[in-house]
């Protein structure tokens, strides 16, 4: 019989997707779900909505209200956080490196680092130094996988996973995808599981 | 001792109050906690956001998904459900005698039976003979709490109630207030209720 599976779409500058990235792995894990990581860039989802910035920063009162539950969140599952200086940021080169990670297997925990760099740390994730040291700390080939992630054919597979995004409906992150159903997010992580089990996508 | 205490910020024509007022009193109940129902309107809320209409129908995937979660979730608590065929219908009558319930105690089950009817029932809650058949079913002197709900005073009183909802930071409906903590959202409801009795408001 098939494993259930669920697709987590995500992106490095979210701050929802951050407390996600740190828990999908274990609660997964726990559920019996395999997890398909899926870095995309909510940039153009974001334009095609009509918006040319985050809805956080384009609405203070949502933006206000986020950055207290963020807090409010990291503490009830123990996660470092801190207010990022800068928001959001930009995820590019973090999410083209991350797609090398898929078939290569270290996409989870080069997600993690790249989040708490930017949600714990406070560092320009934007930035290849610090993407350079995410993934020397890791005992990755830093050199290889930056030139790796800006060759054509990984800019173009970053480009299709997020028009794919948009074509299945998706218009924030984390999303969750179980079959056709999706969960948006953080706060549906643990029902995308339950769905995934009640019926194996 | 002082017993923790929510405030309850809601809206009749919101589909994700919908689940918190079906579910709100039943779990502060279990958790020791009294709920102070607050009945507003969403409409000056979204203006000042510079929203003319419902998000949900503004960004069209937003509202997709929505209809898809609501009927998800209505059937995780198991509440009844069917997607109105208009949205959103207008709470302005339901909220002004919502407010008459409150000193009266009986704004609870009015709430329960005017969202049944906009979200279960496919009722236009925005006409009076819908609000007069709910009031009468539960007992309640319909044509006095009418002619009330339209005098200046109490019209004045949801006119503040709303002001007040955009001073506190209010953006959405529901809205859990605790202390000086809001929490947005049905699915916060858990959340606030855990907030209220680590520090009681």
């Amino acid at each position: 019989m098939q494993r259930p599976r669920v697709e987590f779409w995500y992106e490095f500058a979210s701050s929802y997707s951050y407390l996600s990235v740190m828990r999908v792995e274990a609660l997964a894990g726990a559920a019996g779900v395999d997890v398909a990581w899926r870095p995309f860039l909510l940039g153009p989802v974001f334009l095609s909505l009509g918006w040319n910035d985050s809805p956080f920063n384009i609405y203070p009162p949502k933006g206000r209200y986020m950055w207290r539950d963020l807090a409010r969140l990291a503490e009830k599952y123990d996660l470092p956080f801190r207010v990022p200086s800068r928001f959001p940021r930009n995820g590019l080169l973090a999410a083209r490196v991350a797609l090398l990670g898929v078939e290569e297997g270290w996409i989870a925990p080069f997600s993690r680092e790249i989040m708490r760099a930017n949600f714990a740390e406070d560092r320009e994730i934007g930035d290849e130094e610090v993407v350079e040291a995410v993934l020397r700390d890791l005992g990755l080939p830093a050199g290889e996988l930056l030139a790796a992630a800006v060759a054509t054919d990984n800019k173009l597979a970053l480009r299709h996973q997020t028009e794919e995004a948009t074509a299945l409906g998706l218009f924030g992150a984390p999303t969750f995808r179980v079959g056709d159903e999706l969960f948006w997010g953080n706060d549906r992580l643990e029902d995308a599981l339950d769905w995934a089990n009640r019926r194996p996508g």
